[in-house]
């Protein structure tokens, strides 16, 4: 997006329209002027980029139609401003108002924000949702965000991902013995429970890395999102399912300074616009997976393969052990685990006979495959 | 929502100060007045119902909210100004603005409407949100609106619903024969082809129904929905997974001529809180459906039953009869059906790989049950 596409009306006034007339003139603004509020969003994801990149720039974009420019967003893809990596500081420092991105980069800082982007053997985009917005799960991000000066909301979802694109075949645990892999989060972690060699890169490092035979495997998001990237170049081994990001929820971070300054009504359309966007994004990468997954297989001759029962076995004693470093940490990352945990107990077990138990049925009778 | 409940603010203006005070003087207002919109909405629910009722309460308070006003919704639930199954016809004759209810409903004006909720052996929410707005699915709904008058927009989902209250063991479609069940759109269909005789009756003449006996059993929407109708009074059997409404999307019916009368930033802030509400009742359902049904169980005695593999393949047979006769119908019907079993093959395919797969091994190394 940008100066030239805001969206203007009439109804808004003399005030708004003066603002966006000074925003023309090439000068410094202020990140209040006259009534309009600047907002700068820095974001994790190359720019253009189908799926993760477009969503963000959609929201971005959403904020200003639907405050008719009273907040009027200017975007800045990973590099364009800041790195991919240096989003969360440049916001919590009030460089910039806020930041898109997926909040489980920083748990180098808190492991607690990795459960506000997925987690092991953790919730599918739903039943995350559902924890986030009705089971408490929002009151533990803000109590979160607010030890570091940010106000975070959930602005979209990956769905479950792929496990991942790896240039051997992997059967059992011993196979990841010194694999180097691309994979942030907790995820990463059970990896190196494994004897694997985890590393977090932002996305438009991977392919390099994957190529020159820096890293041996990577998981990014789903065939939607992975097809532009071109790992089928280097790996052609694409796992399922996930265990690692069943969700992918990502978060619009604001500056909270900046949050609190927002009206009721400014703050009801940035929680909508961002509402609307997580559903939207799930919903595009839900629509887009299955005609990608195809393209993948039938251009490139891409080998889907199902990870076995034994390395799930192996995964899951990983991840028990994730889980239970995780929690010393602080008295917070505990009983963000606990709610987490409850809630997936109590959701899981209502999806496994509504959702999952239909699928299965459905599937079985009409003769879709998996 | 009451009148006096109405979001005003001053960014507003004295125009609709001044519509605001006129509205409360009992006269009758027209639908636009002094540059504010009134819209009435009827709806399919009774009153404060948790669920569904409150979710369309939730979203025309959210509309007024959002638009400061712009546009002020008065909502009247089923039985308040229409009947619950007279909302289309207060809609399209432009009685009222908009209705919110379940599309399937009106399967006797054109079997379409089914596929706008839901139809057996259908899509799951989020592969029904992904077809509505990302699959052509929104193209074809406005195409069968337009041929009643209505725009319709997509403004919750129920999740896959609980199969129904029995009050008897149901183990083979014999067991079905003769049966008396409330179980409206495509669904009823498929029963009826099984031998059972389908009623449709809104939800709040289920209960006493089902209690006098004039029906047997009853499909209403899931744990969380079904608790507060006691219909553990009646038939204490509650089967899984339901065939007949595995998404259960609901519509904001608008008249086309309203919404086409709206300007370009009305028509984006409704399109919004219709979608941050799609969202919301899923997840809401989604995140109390495991705790109300184990208070169904503890609290009621209710006994939890899957449906066999046996009743599904007779379901499944019955099923693609009703579709075929469904696509007899017009060249419209037909086209719908095309696109919606094309897309749930493409999209279920992967849902099968992703959300499916992670979660049977999820829940199997975490001993999560269904």
């Amino acid at each position: 997006m940008k100066r030239r596409d805001f969206v203007r009306s009439t109804a808004a006034g003399g005030a708004a329209i003066g603002a966006a007339a000074a925003a023309t003139s090439g000068f410094p603004m202020p990140a209040v002027a006259q009534g309009r509020k600047d907002m700068v969003i820095v974001s994790t994801w190359p720019r253009d980029f189908p799926g993760l990149g477009l969503s963000a720039q959609r929201l971005a974009a959403r904020i200003t139609e639907l405050t008719e420019g009273a907040i009027t967003t200017e975007y800045f893809a990973a590099g364009e401003r800041v790195g991919a990596f240096d989003s969360f500081d440049e916001v919590a420092s009030g460089n910039a108002q806020a930041y898109i991105g997926a909040d489980y980069y920083w748990k180098g800082k808190h492991p607690g924000w990795a459960y506000f982007t997925s987690v092991p053997f953790g919730m599918t985009t739903p039943e995350w949702n559902a924890w986030i917005k009705f089971k408490g799960g929002q009151a533990l991000w803000d109590e979160l965000g607010s030890e570091f000066g940010l106000k975070c909301l959930p602005c979209g979802s990956t769905g479950t991902q792929m496990g991942g694109w790896f240039n051997i075949e992997v059967e059992t645990a011993d196979d990841l013995k010194g694999l180097k892999m691309r994979i942030p989060g907790l995820g990463g972690d059970v990896m190196a429970k494994l004897g694997a060699s985890p590393v977090s890169l932002p996305g438009g490092q991977i392919y390099e890395n994957l190529v020159s035979g820096a890293i041996d495997a990577t998981e990014w998001v789903g065939p939607y999102n992975d097809y532009f990237l071109k790992f089928y170049e280097a790996a052609k081994y694409y796992y399922y399912p996930g265990m690692h990001e069943p969700g992918g929820g990502l978060s619009l971070g604001m500056n909270k300074d900046f949050w609190e300054n927002l009206s009721a009504h400014e703050k009801a359309i940035v929680t909508a616009a961002a509402n609307e966007e997580l559903a939207a994004q799930y919903e595009e990468t839900m629509a887009f997976n299955g005609e990608y997954l195809k393209k993948l297989i039938n251009e490139h001759g891409v080998e889907l393969r199902q990870f076995s029962d034994e390395i799930y076995d192996s995964f899951g004693e990983a991840a028990a052990e994730v889980f239970a470093e995780t929690r010393e940490h602080s008295d917070l990352a505990a009983r963000i685990d606990d709610s987490f945990q409850a809630n997936l107990l109590e959701i899981g077990s209502w999806e496994a006979i509504a959702e999952v138990a239909f699928s299965r049925q459905r599937n079985r009778v009409l003769g879709i495959g998996g």
